[in-house]
């Protein structure tokens, strides 16, 4: 299982396409609101707890100072997937290396900014190492990318030829 | 009291100028060694009990992604100051928005890069509010600094006169 | 009292979740409209006069060059607080820097961009210090954030495990 | 095993870090010079035939550009450590977002500027998720962390009680 | 011929200038969608026998991490121009580095972000090296663009003129 | 007179405000389109005949690359005010150092990003040198906007004070 | 006369050769150490009394939040030039905007970083407005730097004619 | 013959590895030193008859506000190929989109930042185009280039074997 956090409802809507895409994979989820700084005991509970309660990856987003992936790996052995999100003014130009730029010792995986496929898609490979079916969905899943690819460039040429 | 905390050793240099300052103006501090990535417990412990052990205002520093004060913050009512440290890299192009960009709800106060000094002066100008004798140095102070600048001014001025 | 000084109304949406804050916590405030640059002598005569008035600490916005908070902090040893305001072009990353980038000897404690609610937040804690009740509302605050924080994650899991 | 690619021996000095680390988990590894750019097919053979060849996770080290550990990850399901070098110009800020701000549908999982250590940790992180002796050097490994940093602290409290 | 290449149909409206710009001096281009991530194998082949099929220059157009012209001119010596595409968050200032900071020994020349039409032009005027006719429409496009900016002139002169 | 140039009229209402600052102060303008680009013959001709033909300062406003306020330069002793033109996607973060960091022998004063105001204001500066009526209503002006400022104050205290 | 400020003699160096400059235009000068935030007194007075005491434009220096040219800009109706200084860390990324994003009202007219000769050279630009002789040696100077690049071309072109 | 262009001796060493490749590639070249801001007119002459003397392509290099490779292209229909150079201050984070943010009309074929290498390769592609003993050559090239990771690839292998 993958635990997703965030430190508020507000990022709601941009890491949903992290769940699409672990649904797509198979790989349950569980999806929690707690917050590096609003509720740290609440937090330093939720990652000490998360190997023994079977989690295999987490991911976290967060936006400005965006501490929630750091702190959350912090207190966890588990592989921890980071996702910068992009607020207002900055677009995440903060969030980016306040996410990336972590002391030697404590890494966090980051994606890009808003990057919530790309973060589930990670967890996907983490866990794809140790689930031979879930490797093997994923090997399939590259090949759809590609030929989701190839039929757009089908279509845009017809589209030109027809001109 | 004022508490100050580096995550490593590495941060001392750029640090110790706050405690001169401290120094200068008669306000004890203390210096901690604590992590908020690689000891965060016993972060969580210092900053629980910041209070009750009489500190009144804490400074951090850190760079990259610089979560130490952040953190120390979300657990404690107290001030807290953070400075963001340089890095060979990114000069602190990381750490100054990773410390000040915090969420709602729980305020850094951040000074400027490697801003010891002034993280020192800021911890002092608040405990003066509730300090005469403090306050009056504070003001003395800033008179010295004017003289200071004045002092430069006629020796910059007397010299090239003397062309 | 808090004393909250924009450098023009157009300022005036950004900073209005401060004076929000401070009547949740019961802290007195007033607010004017002085400028670092239009109305120079009418900001030193604010700034020199702030503390016999009674004033406790100081919350300055300003986008831009940002000079507003600096300049304040320049003419009074009260703690001034300064809010970084995003324009439309850069999103504050010029007035970030501009407000916590200042040299040794006159701090400013610098929140996030437009980060008018963490502004607040610090004048209260700084006031705290001096104030046992406004500590106690501090406190009980906390614990509303956290379980703010909770009823959120409770409400998601609701939602999400009613799917 | 791990496999590791620079494009160019000039990133080695980087990177060692990385293997210093893996030797200390007990993690076997390899080291490739496989450049994207000038030697993209073999490149394109290397990733191919990773996962066959019993590689678990790979890491790539680019400055500028930066574009190995996208090009490595869009040939493999294994899970890609991307590692952003400074230049002597840019720092890594041109690094940085060039190898996280990857497209959705390949992630590289990204660590700091200069990260090497980081992207080891990361690469024991994963493995650790399959290999339960793994796991406990990585919790013993983090015991110490904080031990050191609590030693750190000893020690600096100690010289600054006698001065 | 020219071969522009993109990512994603997301790029679509973005490069279509390129297109137009390339009708207007009739030089003759295809259009494809290939990824550089999703379909590298398609890529390779589409680079490896761009010259043979009768190409003279590639476009190829990218936003984020932005690896597609990068990756193309390694795998060809044809000249590759690059489109740095702009995104929500950073608008660009990824992609360009991205795009510029290529390694010594593969260049991409990389024209200002969302430059379909500048790409363009720049192709003609590689084309136009070889092919008089070609030149001799850039001279006369040149002065129309001169003329264009002359007409504007007088435009804006007599609308002032007649306040 | 002041001469004001812009690049094309897509500029237009950027650089409007500055004919109004001027008309507000008496002072003369013409505003010409001109292309450092498209139009460089043009552009030489009207740097250099500039002073002759009476024009005592020059304003030139771009965007991107901006070269028009340098390039205006390196033809004419007129001292030339750039205005720095912010673009859809870097918000006018390349086109301020663009403006600002000529090399040393030819200056651009330049003003803040989409300035128009500021660089009318300049240009009122320079030639109130060499006219004490402009100088007499610059002071004015001046003393007008410290008015407004403190009327702006007097209102927001009024509102305040009948909440 | 033209009035040069800085804030503390460590800008000295960068400064000096503004005045190197202004000797070689025979343009007299002064140099002062003001401080916008360490002697705002003594700031106002100095901007208050600069026209009346002969000087007809300013140039000031600074680093950093860089206040000091737009605080002297908002006491007088004077010209000022502003040179942004780059420190060690972010080499006056933080500076340039802090000079040259000015609200509307008050100008600066900024130039590069460090960009002391091109400060000098504006303000002779803007003295010579009202000076025939020194027109007439800004005239020769130009013509001096166009000889100066011929020169060096000529150099060029001999040593590698002899390789 | 590839024309290069420096506006001062200042990047001589930044552009010598351009006219090694240039040498390598037995493609003849000069190079000039012309001044976009100090002999504009003497630029206007050699962009004006660079075709007719010969010129294939032009290679030019600036710093800072960076204006050469796009006042050159301005006035030539050849392919101009720009290198952003580095100063100490900002390391080309200003020149490079000085130079790559041309607006629509008039492209710079932009490469990174000191890349004075890419620019070479980029003009022997360009050239290549028309010349096959010259694309043979690149052919070669781009062989040795791989041979050359291919023998870093093997000779870090023996070392590490032997370890």
């Amino acid at each position: 299982m993958v635990g997703i956090v965030v430190g508020s409802l507000s990022d709601r809507e941009v890491v949903a396409p992290a769940t699409a895409v672990l649904d797509e994979f198979g790989v349950p989820w569980e999806w929690r609101v707690i917050s590096a700084h609003r509720s740290p005991e609440a937090l330093a509970e939720y990652a000490r707890t998360a190997e023994e309660r079977g989690l295999r990856a987490l991911i976290a987003a967060a936006g400005g100072a965006a501490h929630l992936p750091g702190v959350l790996a912090a207190q966890t052995i588990l592989p921890v997937v980071g996702i910068p999100v992009a607020d207002r003014n900055l677009g995440g130009l903060d969030a980016l290396p306040s996410i990336a730029q972590m002391p030697p010792g404590i890494p966090v995986a980051t994606v890009g900014i808003d990057g919530a496929r790309n973060a589930a898609l990670l967890a996907v490979a983490i866990l794809a190492l140790g689930d031979a079916a879930l490797a093997a969905r994923s090997r399939t899943w590259r090949r759809s990318q590609a030929e989701g690819v190839a039929e757009a460039d089908r279509r845009l040429r017809e589209e030109l030829a027809s001109r």
